[in-house]
């Protein structure tokens, strides 16, 4: 299988881990590939119109994206429910769950991307600001039951949120504001699925 | 069940023709609520610090959110696989099928928040102008294998995309470019899940 990949995509390395957790990492073939909103990938937009990382392309040239798409998808090939409950209710709980800490990371990246920019508009700035807090405070208040659970598809997305925050915003300093999110990071950070991908710049020098 | 609710969002719509469909719409109680991007809503974040529409809020004040989280608790409300299959091969590719026409969506509403700033950006316009485009032009490849089956999330979306379009972007004249889309649509526009959910702009007589 060959995952169009990125090394500083958090959606992208939701898929890594979650293959290396299920045993599948070897695999996957990755494709070095760069977008950003404003720059679509013309090899990338013809087996994905939606252009997105990441985009999986499967031994028989099937497609699959989103990321969550592709996860349940892995999952299922490892034999199912490892990542994602199959009972409706715990089902319906985890990608909850999901969605706070997917919604976390997609806020991230969105002001990463505004603050990028040569005029950042300053009301959608402080809008991800405050999201962002009350995210972060909902999920310390929380931790405490999810380390309770197994490592699904929740916490791979969590672990990877903070290690974005640390990639792309070193100042934010949530790890002071929030101990119990920063105790649980501490103690899930040594898994070999987050070690093994962990994000890096591939434009500076290593 | 409460739902935050907007006459003017898609993703808001996806739920309650849904709902529809599930003939469950009669248990949504629909709060009216203004967010946008740069303008979150306090009340709004108490419940779901994504901010987000839509949010539902279950009787016992468990919190739903996003969209397509609710409408698979919907489904298993409503005895389970109506919209979301649950055999897993055909799970996957409705899934598929569901990220590209939400992805549609997603890019519709992105640039319609671009194209209504003081300074849009020229370069993202272009971007979400050519992978819509991409997007439209699968879909019209694809729709009459979509027509041969049942009415389910993805068609509920394609649908909603394309009253969007109608609601957002009148001059883009997509049924002149996409006539496979244009005659699967006139084929399921008097479905009663959409004709009573239409978009319309509160803040004009209507």
């Amino acid at each position: 299988m060959r995952l169009y990949w990125s090394s500083t995509s958090p959606f992208v390395r939701k898929v890594t881990v979650s293959a290396h957790e299920l045993g599948l990492s070897d695999k996957l073939e990755t494709l070095p590939t760069r977008v950003a909103p404003n720059k679509p990938d013309r090899a990338l937009l013809a087996y994905n119109p939606l252009g997105q990382l990441p985009t999986l392309v499967l031994d028989d040239e099937t497609v699959l994206y989103d990321s969550l798409v592709i996860i349940e998808y892995l999952d299922q090939m490892a034999g199912g429910a490892k990542l994602i409950p199959s009972s409706p209710e715990r089902r319906i709980e985890e990608l909850r769950q999901h969605a706070l800490c997917n919604g976390l990371l997609d806020l991230l990246v969105q002001w990463r991307i505004e603050s990028t920019k040569d005029a950042p508009q300053i009301a959608l700035i402080n809008a991800f600001n405050l999201k962002t807090g009350m995210i972060w405070a909902r999920l310390e208040a929380t931790v405490e039951a999810l380390s309770q659970r197994p490592f699904g598809l929740p916490s791979i997305t969590l672990a990877i949120a903070a290690e974005y925050a640390d990639f792309r915003f070193p100042a934010l300093g949530w790890r002071e504001k929030y101990p119990a999110l920063s105790s649980w990071h501490q103690s899930i950070q040594s898994r070999p699925s987050l070690a093994a991908t962990r994000f890096f710049d591939s434009s500076k020098p290593q």
